[in-house]
């Protein structure tokens, strides 16, 4: 079983992805595929007059300032427009896809941050923000991803949860991959984005990191610039779940896939 | 097995519905809801600069135009928005809801109506539309709905289908719900609006027809009106492939679907 992340980043080549992921399926490989939607849920938030607002954790970490509207019109990009079309893509080549997002069957459980702490970008001081519709996950239900596994659909998962409350929460996709890898315990996690791995002097693609042990993972979060952190400890978190692997893989090349299973990128085990 | 369509009418108190959906499921009935979403896509496309735009068959028929980009939007509102928020309010009364579109896992396959024949809004004269992506479903995957239902799911349906070649296309949501009853067998199809039923002198509430014999709905088609009269033939569809009894009933009032079970509304069989 293999579960790959593709990021909504500027640069992935989705085509050739999805190509990559229905060669891998059609030869009757197990995949799963989840995926994010910050830049095009940014755009559309824009457009209805309600523009995307960024906070950052104290200790450095970005993420989406998620009110309900907010949480509203992620749910409407992610869930309706970006994870339909990939599903009619697969479609299209013949992957029997099978659309839905953690809400479904309570696929994909979290615990709300209702207050987070933040550096207020005015005073640079510490402050609490409330009414934030983001969530941590804490259980994937890896009996319905094997169910439909079984029934030979092939699973594309948007980013949301629902909460122990049952609110509808945006959660961090390369998290909520790594949660899954775990689910369903994959041989492999590819998480492919706009660089070819974790790079020791970002943006210097030279300085690739090949590999990295799995007990060292940790001491890496030291070279991960913005959004590499979350894939940094999403990958500590699926290794420690069981996962067999975690590559770190380049998005833009023609079979994104195959090109990381045959070893490049920054492979942790 | 009861399969319920809410209407995106105004005037359809979604809550009461839910509400009452929920009461059913906690009782050990089996349900499927399916749900449209024009008004909402309507009002999204005026946001975000891309008008709805509608056309008339010759028959009397109307129907929304739907090109690439409105397809895009009505994938967006329905399956992201208005589904995600279904299977919110479900799960938060203990329902353990799963949201699907009909792409997901071919539920629902359509042929895609790539000509159509409409009546020109500004010369009065028949002219062929082409670029439409709208379908008829043509099957149903009930597999799919059952294995659902057998794992403790209640599938809450989006009006997309995908079309013989791979496409979404946007579907009458009235129509779908007859196709999916017909899958199932169910023993009820529960379509609910903003009037009571189906009334002898539109717009007269003390008119309503309170009983159609399943061999005489065709020649009721003269009583409905505009959307009424999708419900009808959705009716007639459903009938044909078996489902017991269709109900038109009224979405408005406390327990919608219990007073439809308890003989409210135009009861068809």
């Amino acid at each position: 079983m293999i579960v790959v992340k593709i990021g909504g980043t500027t640069g992935v080549n989705i085509e050739a992805v999805i190509r990559d992921v229905a060669t891998h399926v059609s030869a009757g490989q197990r995949m799963i595929v989840v995926h994010g939607g910050s830049g095009e849920t940014n755009a559309i938030s824009e457009q209805l007059g309600h523009p995307a607002r960024f906070v950052t954790s104290p200790s450095g970490y970005t993420s989406r300032y998620t009110d309900r509207t907010t949480l509203e019109i992620f749910a409407m990009v992610t869930t309706g427009k970006i994870n339909t079309l990939l599903v009619e893509q697969l479609q299209r080549l013949g992957v029997n896809a099978f659309g839905l997002s953690g809400v479904d069957g309570r696929l994909m459980v979290a615990r709300r941050k209702d207050a987070i702490r933040i550096i207020d970008p005015e005073t640079g001081k510490q402050r609490m923000l409330r009414d934030d519709y983001t969530g941590k996950i804490e259980t994937v239900n890896g009996d319905l991803l094997r169910m439909l596994l079984d029934a030979g659909y092939t699973p594309v998962i948007a980013p949301l949860a629902l909460s122990l409350e049952g609110e509808a929460l945006n959660v961090d996709a390369d998290r909520a991959a790594a949660m899954v890898a775990g689910a369903v315990g994959a041989s492999q996690l590819i998480l492919l984005s706009n660089v070819p791995g974790l790079l020791r002097q970002f943006p210097d693609e030279g300085t690739l990191i090949r590999h990295i042990d799995r007990d060292k993972v940790e001491p890496s979060l030291e070279f991960a610039e913005g959004r590499m952190k979350k894939k940094v400890l999403g990958a500590s978190e699926a290794l420690q779940l069981g996962v067999g692997q975690v590559i770190f893989a380049d998005g833009r090349v023609d079979t994104p896939v195959a090109s990381a299973l045959a070893g490049n990128g920054t492979i942790i085990d």
